[in-house]
């Protein structure tokens, strides 16, 4: 076995399991005369367990009488499908990054590396490849433009908690977009170091732009970084309940639509990923309306993607997740309808909901809260077992980073059904559809190191390029 | 709209959303033109969640070098895939009669019914349609023959609930083939009516086989009732480990090459329905052993199948579930791999555990008993916590209808890294694959009663048969 082929094999190697981790049978498989793609937009609604997706299309089709675009695409035969395998290199259970650098690097990772192999290997990330290639490239996301899905396609780091490294290595890359949320690594009054970010940007000729306003401005002439949120985004719940948000903030489906006309200008062609990276988060927190909004946010975002590709025919459409996480279902009950339908109506996510309790709150004014905008009835017991579970912090409030999510959410479950085997990723194999040239060779299992060369192949890199 | 069409769409078609429940528009696009099938394999692991098919994948690969058959036919790209809806007429969330009802009748019909209609509609089943047509018939299962799975193929009943009245039925329709366990409805002792059901078996000319030595005697030469057990048959893990259960109880493998054997004599062909019932008990019990175990075990009938119609290449054989249960996950943590592991050496499963533990044990013999056998390590706290869980009957004896599987399943989620999201079934949407003639049809995305006549048509079935 070859040297490379062993360090991207990962652990399944070192079980003696090597025939299992074979990209090198994979990429003789290939049909070279398959079409070629001049683009890819590659969409990860990161986190998302198979109920998630489910649950909201079951939500679209009963609430708006439309399936999900996702599903759509299923029910229309229009894509080929896979279940994909999404192990790192060091458990069978990933975390982002190295879900990320699967694809991005093409061989498996430690959790939490950015494209750096478990023996110090530094593989070109995939959008850097594309870029030699003459190619426009960018990501956008729902999180910080430096957490780790996007970053997977564009540095190596040995620990993804680098994003203030990560945002300057941006500056270095100039790739084309790169908009999501994040604008505190790139503040001085928020960096360890105090350099400057946004003005070095500014000074070197982005266009840097903070708001849905002034990226809609854009003409991409100039390389553009969107920063529209400190950290990540609001979540698509709270930003369409919210009057100031919804004018400030993009929506994923905004970002994608304005990112594919500035990097469709480029006759080379261009890559792009697009991440709804907080499904993941709304998951962690076990929180219905969010994950629910956000995940139907994303699906937004593959309208527009199908919208392009269906027009260009040059383009391949990749649509997945990088892992599972807390495998939510709909539950039986008598009233399994009933307690779901609440969720066609909530206004604000739970985090949402717990940012707004402050010290001093009665139960009965988080009784109100709940009622007025999930249509959740709490006991008063409820509501005082959820005011105890606050941390107070030393400046005399509560702590935002410790909120009271999984109190909430079990009491929740039991009014809407949705209940979540964890808070936390799962090894669960994942979807994977491909539309567009190229989605001919997609097999009905793949292994997720193995979308790197899939995704250079069907953009007809040069063999120097690809992952031995 | 028709009026069987209004009733198959049940409570979408309520709620206005009649044009998402529209099996005739999916009749238009199957191509007449495709192969023929002679005969079908119609093979169900009941209530598999997306993580049980994937834990038992992880689990094959990595302590035995191989993949599971179910996921090697997507890896070789042998299969078609989709994934199927599986509501009910009442429920987002469908129980085993209903989606059972879904594919035997074709129509969508409320929770615990039996191939009657919520305005009392009786669809002939699907299986006394291809007896009508010359083919033999015939259903292996590893819970009773008369369960909601198998009898949904079968017959028309009010309630999945009237075993006893079952076991007469299909003694009337007289099929080729019939195995699993269910000996308490047919047993005089065990009936509430007394009847002799073994008897009028017998004397109505069927083979009436109880141990696996005597079905593998049999000859097909007349239809064959076989009776493994009272209720369900054991669970896998506990029948490899005990020699008396293993001489005695064929597998679900076993009982599919059998029935092939039987059926395939028909020169008009055969259709069978294969279930690994137990997967769902398992998953209901939230026992991690017996759910993976009982995968594999149906996961070596999909084998047994797939060989047979790989040879035939008359065979269309369809692979799904009927609902998701639990949706358990293998979860994150800094030894995933080493947590999981443990279900590598499993001896019992905790049914087989807990029925163990006898009024008087002590907390140390609890210990020993969990340490030998899944080797899963309790501290005396947890063994105290088990043994208060039990309760005692009027006979002075536990009650083994009420064993203590949560407290255990919680304990033993910490130490094997697997939880479950709760004890039932839920919405999600499953897996279905096709191999062989007529899977060309499949679209990416069903509903579940469009099976039937999926079914039908991919046989020649004449017009009358299908559902309008």
């Amino acid at each position: 076995m070859k040297r490379r082929e062993f360090f991207r094999n990962g652990f399944l190697t070192t079980l003696g399991l090597g025939a299992l981790g074979s990209a090198s049978a994979w990429g003789k498989e290939f049909s070279t005369n398959a079409a070629q793609a001049k683009n890819i937009i590659f969409l990860v609604s990161d986190g998302m367990s198979s109920g998630t997706l489910n649950m909201a299309d079951i939500l679209l089709r009963h609430k708006e009488g439309k399936p999900s675009q996702w599903i759509d695409l299923y029910e229309k035969n229009l894509v080929k499908r896979a279940l994909m395998d999404t192990a790192s290199a060091s458990s069978f259970v990933t975390d982002s990054a190295a879900a990320g650098s699967a694809w991005g690097g093409g061989m498996r990772v430690k959790n939490g590396s950015l494209n750096v192999g478990p023996n110090g290997e530094k593989p070109v990330p995939i959008l850097q490849k594309f870029k030699t290639m003459g190619k426009s490239v960018g990501c956008v996301t729902s999180v910080q433009i430096t957490h780790a899905t996007p970053a997977s396609f564009c540095v190596n780091n040995n620990s993804r908690n680098s994003m203030a490294d990560i945002a300057v290595d941006y500056l270095k890359l100039r790739f084309d977009v790169m908009m999501g949320g994040g604008l505190n690594f790139f503040d001085p009054k928020k960096r360890e170091d105090q350099r400057d970010l946004i003005q070095a940007y500014q000074q070197t000729g982005f266009d840097l732009v903070r708001t849905k306003s002034e990226m809609m401005k854009t003409k991409g002439d100039k390389p553009i970084m969107g920063l529209f949120a400190g950290d990540g985004l609001p979540y698509a719940i709270d930003r369409v309940n919210n009057p100031e948000l919804r004018e400030k903030v993009p929506s994923l489906a905004e970002m994608t639509q304005k990112a594919i006309e500035v990097l469709s200008k480029n006759q080379k062609g261009f890559v792009m990923q697009v991440e709804g990276g907080k499904v993941d988060w709304a998951a962690h927190g076990n929180d219905a309306p969010a994950l629910l909004y956000d995940q139907i946010d994303f699906d937004m975002a593959v309208g527009v993607a199908m919208d392009f590709a269906q027009k260009d025919k040059n383009t391949l459409v990749i649509i997945t997740t990088d892992h599972g996480n807390s495998n939510p279902g709909l539950f039986y009950s008598g009233q399994a309808n009933r307690n779901f339908e609440k969720m066609y109506a909530v206004k604000a996510s739970n985090e949402w909901i717990l940012n707004q309790i402050k010290p001093g709150f009665s139960n009965s004014q988080v009784i109100e809260l709940l009622e007025s905008h999930q249509n959740i009835v709490l006991k008063e017991e409820d509501a005082a077992a959820i005011l105890a579970s606050y941390k107070v912090g030393s400046d005399g409030m509560y702590n935002p980073q410790n909120l009271p999510f999984m109190p909430l959410a079990a009491m929740q479950s039991k009014q809407t059904g949705i209940y979540w085997a964890g808070s936390n990723h799962t090894a669960d194999y994942v979807e994977l559809a491909m539309f567009g040239p190229g989605s001919e060779n997609l097999k009905g299992f793949m292994k997720n190191f193995e979308l790197h060369n899939f995704m250079l192949q069907t953009c007809g890199a040069d063999a120097s390029l690809l992952m031995a």
